[in-house]
């Protein structure tokens, strides 16, 4: 089953185009060249555009996505510090995890998984934090373990109602670039994502936006640090340079990618991702099977996990799916192992590469004895997509 | 509709692997260099496995499919001479064509189109060829207007039976390397090939596998020639040179096509194909529709030609697949025109990419107003391809 | 000696740029396709550009440049016809060959190898040929074997002056695109070139522009043709067709190679030749050695010929360099063998590369013994490069 | 000057080479499939004999070398800890700025730039280190800012001399894959490797080879940590994964250049440096100019600082050379700068390569007012590699 594309259906890695991978094969430039501001200034402004912000500051590390959350971390706090947050699949929890072995005291809240973060939860706790103490309010956009998108206007609502002035962070790596996020107008202070989600390239650089109140927060933190020090950063992407050697192959890569996003236009990447969700939803329900995602405000435009039938097991379908049909489909994880399969929805997709994907999934379940109508959940995908291309044309 | 990967079902140029795409990007060299015959001599050697040949010569004219039938008759034969041929499709027609416009005599059968090169005809006029004038006789293994593949075998037991010497000529531009052949069994003269079908690369190489009898005819041969001379080119083959500039950007493409045939092994890739095409022809019959093949014994394993309904529009249903659903089909061709459109399954394809396809013809054909069931194709098209995943897991 | 980059200095095919190698790796689409003539149409158009030609039409056949050489003949041609052509070289050799295979009467005037088109015995000839019974005069615009650059405004007078109508066919195949080439002002009928040159891609395209003049005189041609016939172009190509497949990897790369061109500047392009051969020249002189050119007006700025000294082997200079130094040189060829080493100096070229050359083929001549100063052809070019960077930067 | 290959002679990031490059465009896969393993398990044993080590493990972060110097810090020793170290260049500079700024004590030892560790004071310190206060000694085996390669076998011996448990980290990022480095002979602990020098591919991978003992010391390490955790890498590596999604386009890049080293062999891959490093001095003797390194025993075979005559400032040479002949040369860093421009020789280079770029120097300094004599260098480099080549051919 090695002939033809793969199909990677994964929540990332993304599918990488064409465009981008034959950009990552340019030569090396001297990174301290003279002409080298000429291509990362524009690049470093670019990338605010995709934040939608413009007091913030963006940085870019050669790490993946997890170093950019514990870049945020290292910056802006010190050891002891109270961070609120929220546990609601294995993404939300690893960035407590990370709280806890930096040395920060979490508030984490549990939350059941195929929901977000809590409102009320959050709004009681900061209420009851009278002094203050919580530094810093972590919300997971999208948790790519349960396919859930959380509500961060209404984060921001909360802090704004209570006048708390805590930092807001926000886990964006399986949102940015595929669903709207809005540095600004959300009043985010650290938005963190990496490259080989909506960004279409492969992981390699963690990306931090930063707001200035973030920035001056940096004054305080005293956790260690100098790799991910943003002042480093800040000192020398200013004249277009970086403090040490930059990943220059995946600079290369988000160049074209960038370009692509700005081409498609951003509000038209997002509905694109919409309408592929939106068909693949269509599917779980010709199928007669359920999300994990709790109801439609958290369903995910960009993962779904899908629940198999009691008695069965997801191992088997994502075994199938890979071994008999070159499909990559997500596994659940922790508490949803051998419940879920997960459809990563998001990058450079088109309906016809998800029609394909949800046909190896109807027949990856049907080889696991699962009992579904061959074609039921591609017809209604196929149903959404016609009616979806029929409003487009109007 | 410009994300994503392109659905190319067209019948050639078919989809590169990313293997191959990248082959093409390698450096230059001096086709004169010391080093170069350690690169050319096992590509010719190899390419002779292709053809399954031991005794025939394979020649690599940069030029297209159309360049190596020229180079076959004007290698072989001289203006007047007659041929014996059999048109029914474009491109068994263009051949015809062709050896017209180079003042050969063609006794040109006139066939059905949907039925392939007419055996008992072709004994029929062998047999009253008793002065042996026609001295050459064309088959189009694989008819690509209408997805009909030819009965070679028949074809050189007609001539064995009748102790007739004419060459016998095959077109295998869109059978060789998707479709079984055998040069030296099938006692095939001449067999032209190209590379943008089941090699799986670019257009750009026209390929003549040629047996001694061949060779040997040359020296009749009258029909003035430089570019495309045979003997040209097996003055310095031999060694490993070519007699002119070859196209080596195409020939790094082709050595690793050739490496990736092999590495499947060439009756699993021809087995990969029967298996998709069966898939394609279930999918037909899902929406009840009927194939341009007048029987099973017709019936292509590289592309399928497939009539839409009396009263529909085939171009309706290519335009919205391509604008709407970014999949190319092939389009119905001369007296076919309007009335089939055609779904290349050939080169480096799997059953997803196909079910996409497939998936894509059925939206395609409903915004046609063509009356079929959403996702029957696909249904049928799904069973075909567990069954023979379940039938080689044994 | 593999690593690092090899050194290619033949007088083709030449260095093609990275920009170019990646485009060559695109996906393919139909070329029926309905957005292919978005493609096709601006690239036959911008072809003309570099043929300075506006009454033009421009030809890209899948072939190498000898097929383009064909094709102007049977074009244009009766068997029979009286061609006027001169011989000076392999490839001015090689074209008159052809023409007396495919049964044209040529009058093949002999020159002095190291000299070009003998502008004064083609006047007299002409003279002489009061019933215009000469169809075409043949002119090689730069010998690619002697590194000789012909006069071609100089054939065009000789026969304005005397009103001569035969057809005026320019082989062009390694200056185009490196050296100043004007269709329309030059009065030129067909030109030739290949892809492999001045036009930096790997070899596969024969590339023809015709005269109207030259198309008129198709009418008469009486050579058998089919792939290589204009008029199937002309037919496809107004509405952005091909009358079969096109090496769509290769114009691919021609789109990329020609954005390349026009961002220098064609103009920029000769300059930058002109500046590379003259160091290498002066390099020749700084070894006390002597071009094959006989003089100034004949120095080609795309490749040069060099003598050895008397007594000594071409060969080993060549074999040394290649084997030892990672660097191709071109061969004597025929009365040239072993008495002369070409440095080809075309294409995508720098100062640097050169220098690396030209301190190449100096290790290469001092390890076969002849007897030259080390750093002398160096020293010697980098005083006229910078020379040249100098005048450059006022 | 944009046309024609840059000439890229800084110290990192190297040329990448062609294969490479296009290594890095194949598409995405899940790290986390089945299949995976098979490529990550080899890749991570395949390093370990990069680094000569049987009983070491290695780890690839997604980071510049920078991070690795950091990983190693943080997984092995506590705030407060006594480091021995050395400043006598940029890098070395900064390693012990990053040990200051994680909050350990450093005793560092000032030594005149352009020599490297200074194993007698190491002694001395050692010595009377009673109490072995001293968790770690830093070496910095290749000091790019200066040229100079240190005796890390003689920093071995001193310990062992001493019986010192101290340590020891290597900072190998601009020697490790092209100066011999033996982790286990010299009883590295931690030796510390970037992508972008030796391994000829961009920057991207922090790589870390720790020995048993150094992964012993991370159960009193008290730095925080959990992105450059050893203990994270290691849980997950042994099977084939990594806490955190891979950098997978430079991991295939590493395959790929890890095959090229290997096929080369590792010893002639240290010859080669040597011999091309043997013509840049032998060049800067022709000049009449001098190295920072004070003398053989100090020379790195990866890059030469180079002293311009006093009067004369290194910054117009590396001006010139990069605006006039596409050449980029390193500068002079902290109290070099001004004093001497750096050339790297390190990565995909051959003779003719660095022959082209010491052209470039002599043109750059001659335009600079620098009196040399044209071909000086050049001649120079000349002789060295033709006795290299005829040493080597017998």
């Amino acid at each position: 089953m090695d002939q033809g594309k793969h199909f990677l259906f994964i929540p990332g890695p993304t599918n990488v185009p064409d465009r981008v991978l034959r950009s990552l094969s340019q030569p090396m430039v001297d990174h301290r060249g003279a002409n080298f501001p000429e291509f990362s200034k524009p690049l470093l402004q670019d990338l605010k555009k995709l934040f939608k912000t413009e007091d913030g500051e963006v940085f870019i590390f050669p790490s993946s996505g997890t170093g950019a959350w514990e870049a945020t971390l290292l910056n802006t706090l010190a050891p002891g510090d109270r961070v609120l947050c929220s546990r609601f699949g294995t993404f939300s929890h690893l960035w407590i995890d990370m709280c806890e072995r930096l040395g920060l005291k979490t508030d984490a809240l549990e939350v059941e998984w195929g929901e977000g973060v809590p409102l009320e939860q959050y709004r009681k706790v900061l209420e009851r934090d009278e002094q203050h103490e919580i530094r810093a309010v972590l919300a997971c956009h999208n948790e790519t373990a349960t396919g859930v998108t959380s509500n961060l206007a209404g984060v921001r609502k909360v802090l704004d109602d209570l006048n708390h002035p805590a930092l807001l962070f926000v886990d964006g790596v399986s949102s940015i670039g595929s669903i709207d996020f809005r540095m600004d107008e959300w009043g985010v202070d650290c938005a963190v994502t990496g490259s080989q989600k909506g960004l279409m390239l492969p992981a390699g650089l963690g990306i931090v936006c930063a707001s200035q109140k973030a920035l001056e927060a940096r004054k305080q933190a005293g956790l260690s640090r100098c790799y991910f020090d943003f002042e480093d950063m800040r000192a020398t992407n200013a004249d277009g340079w970086f403090p040490y050697t930059p990943a220059l192959s995946l600079l290369y890569g988000l160049r074209e990618s960038l370009d692509m996003l700005f081409e498609e236009g951003l509000d038209n990447v997002f509905a694109r991702h919409h309408r592929l969700a939106d068909g693949v939803r269509a599917a779980v329900r010709g199928w007669g099977l359920s999300l994990c995602a709790k109801g439609p405000e958290w369903e995910s435009d960009t993962v779904s996990a899908i629940y198999v039938p009691e008695g069965h097991d997801a191992k088997a379908v994502i075994h199938n799916a890979y071994h008999t049909y070159n499909l990559a489909l997500g596994a659940g994880l922790m508490q949803l192992a051998g419940k879920v399969f997960r459809i990563g929805h998001l990058g450079d997709l088109n309906d016809l590469m998800c029609l394909g994907a949800i046909s190896g999934v109807e027949m990856a379940m049907r080889d696991a004895g699962i009992p579904i109508e061959p074609g039921s959940g591609v017809a209604a995908a196929q149903e959404s997509y016609r009616k979806a291309a029929a409003a487009a044309s109007k």
